[in-house]
């Protein structure tokens, strides 16, 4: 797809702000990284760390801190936050998607939808009724929008993305395809030797500002509703089941796993194949590391993790046979101790 | 959703049982929580150890066990099990979907396709040729049912399921978005460098009542079935493999993944993020923890668990630099055995 | 789905090599297991372990290697690879789908498209503009086409998968259903307590005989593209997030996570649920074991692991509490070992 917007470097100081050094006539079309960047892009260097590769790139343009600034003679942009700055800067080169309105004749709209202006419903979207489709938002081919559903302004739903009704989602949503939000959540009990299902009737509430990845799933809740603050990131593969609540501002990478009930606080960030048990609270600005398992509440912030460290497999043998006999071998020091103190006497 | 039903506290001990204490004319129609129910709705104790939220409860009845029964004095239903008796009650206030016979215009069916009386086939559902979906099933938009599959009777698939060409899927089935039931099972051979595929020629054979959450896959047996037997449920982002066969009545949690002819008794509980390797076997009523890896066959009945500890960073950095030197660790113990032995001597 | 293709055993093998050893004669109508294999069935002998079963197969003949070739008195092809020969002789009789070619009639495609010859696009399909579809290959029902997007020969895509915008797949491609290629990866940066989006203007480019599991996604890169090299193998469920390259004939099995900018060898095998930290590097011929999270870069080819060993949930229960005591249990054994220096002078 062709992309044409191009800037003076002076152009884009005055609209995203930062001091320019040197030569601020150098047009700007493109962002890219210090290694590959061409004469017509800018590359940022957010970590200080690698100021090397600032010798050997051919960027038109760089991107860094006051820290930085002395350490290239290339015409660049000074700021507080590179990293931003090239966010905001990617965006303005980069502009997502437009809702261009209109409905494909292939759509299958239901009794008493309401879609709002400038909307844009591709191909073989369906929408159940009495759906409420937001603004300036794209609903993008093959997706399947429940009875009673509620979408924001400007929401931007890819290809494939199912929404179960009664949900309702916020402003600004971005869901990417293969998504699934409001299923049922896991609800049986068992009555003489046979599961009973437990209708799943709370919805799932989403605030603004969130992004879903890819194939991520969000349960409805079994009573009261699964909520998931603004300004939430989920990345691809993640499960959220039903009755979670996620804080605003909190970042969850791929294939985490939360079961039902947990509560995770403001700003947190949990790593990749992460899981928190059902019932759980998760205070604010709560890191997990990757691959670990929240077994209890965490009710100060910091930094958690749980991750068995990796080795050959022939060492690793070695170790894990004694994980098996930690507590025998703690009983024998305990006796040593003993032992020693007897002879010392 | 509108949902109308409401009935007496004495109507719905004469269809569920129990026995009704205090007030027997309030109406009841909807279930909710202890915390969050209306005078309209009925709650549930399940657990004594929650009797402290009677208290404050603003239900209008409750339902729970004799040892619970004068905890409160609110109308109630008194009963043997009452988390099945809630799920009972809730099933007949929200009921499911029903078909409504019928094939939306823009379905594709194959050739020599049968379809039993009361099916509801929604928009751009695909079925294959020689296809057969049983009585007053229901498949929801967008759904991809293969050439030759049998689907039973009140089988319910929400949008966007797929089901590849020959698989059996037996009667009050649910499949939620997303689930991708007999895509090829991982079969592959090195020859000189380079993967051969193996044909996956077998199908996926699924029992009668069974639920599937979204996004799950079972793959197709490589050469004969891979089989999951009756009243099995499993939620989302589980992956089976080919070959697998899962018992009756076990319960599999989110995000599990079971490898290839892993053979799962009846009655098991898995735990989320649980992982079960290739051609073991597992006998009945074993329960898995959340996060824990079955490397070998279990034998006997009972609980199992692996799941490394989760601490701060802080701790878990130091403890894990010993896990890498356990082994060591044990053979300094050993030799300190020896050394007080001989300083006894 | 019916299978007619039959062959006498003298005819498969000067096909597909090897020698025949007893009648030569019996007709072969489709590869079994040595269990369930019936007088018109060919099984295999892979692993001599297994020999036993020889003795009680109903199969019409077996392929075997020189070393098991004396085993059975059964009509037999020797071999020097017998799960790979079985591999080649089920491909004969189980073909691979084949192109019918033709565009069905709900099919959605965009302007500037190019469909080369022999292609099938089934019902429901959307094509963005300016897509290219190699000859001969198929699109199954519902899939989407993002605008750009280049597939090559031969590719097979099962119902429901999403390719997002100017992606390049290779030939021979095989992508199951509910696959995403090409959605977002998670790129986001903090400005006063907000998240900035950055867009992913990499792309997705993928080699040419590589398979993809069910519901497996796989990222653009965020600047540069991630790339997925020839003969690559991917099973169901796998996250392979934006910026990972990995190396040609490569195998992943299921759930598996790979982290942003992860570089994967050559000949590498990954286990089930294992993780890949972000921005490593892996060795050409490196064995990851399920379950494990690889957290630095590993530079030797080997087998590597990190698995926490399960046991009862009574067992685990005392041992886990060691290990959050693991580094203070190494200084009590450093302290005996001095007292013991001490005792001996």
């Amino acid at each position: 797809m062709k992309r044409t917007a191009a800037y003076r470097l002076d152009d884009i100081a005055k609209r995203l702000g930062g001091s320019v050094v040197g030569n601020a006539d150098v047009i700007i079309s493109q962002v890219a990284t210090l290694e590959s960047a061409q004469a017509h892009q800018i590359a940022f260097l957010a970590n200080s760390k690698y100021r090397a590769q600032l010798d050997s790139t051919k960027a038109g343009a760089v991107i860094l801190s006051a820290a930085d600034a002395e350490a290239t003679s290339l015409p660049r942009i000074v700021c507080n936050n590179p990293y931003a700055y090239f966010a905001k800067l990617s965006a303005l080169l980069n502009p997502p998607p437009q809702a261009v309105a209109g409905i494909h004749a292939s759509a299958v709209v239901g009794e008493g939808v309401v879609i709002h202006a400038g909307v844009q419903i591709d191909a073989n979207v369906v929408i159940g009724e009495g759906a409420q489709i937001g603004a300036n938002s794209i609903i993008m081919a093959g997706c399947s929008i429940g009875a009673g559903v509620v979408i924001g302004e400007n929401a931007l739903l890819y290809p494939r993305v199912v929404v179960y009704h009664d949900c309702v989602l916020g402003n600004n949503l971005i869901a990417h395809s293969g998504v699934v939000i409001g299923a049922d959540g896991f609800g049986i009990a068992m009555e003489e030797g046979r599961w009973l299902k437990i209708p799943q009737i709370g919805r799932v509430v989403i605030g603004d500002d969130v992004e879903i990845g890819a194939n991520t799933t969000i349960d409805r809740g079994a009573l009261d509703d699964t909520v998931i603050e603004d300004d939430v990131k989920l990345d691809n593969q993640i499960q959220i089941a039903h009755n979670v609540r996620i804080g605003a501002h909190t970042a969850i990478a791929g294939c985490v796993g939360i079961a039902g009930s947990a509560s995770i606080g403001r700003y947190c960030r949990i790593g990749g194949s992460a899981g928190i048990l059902g019932h759980l609270q998760i205070a604010d600005y709560v890191e997990v590391s990757s691959f670990t398992l929240v077994g209890k509440s965490i009710k100060e912030r910091g930094s958690y993790c749980g991750i068995y460290p990796f080795s050959t497999t022939q060492a690793w043998r070695k170790n894990a046979a004694q994980v098996r006999h930690l507590d025998e071998l703690a009983d024998r020091v305990r006796l040593l101790e003993q032992q020693i103190e007897n002879l010392k006497k």
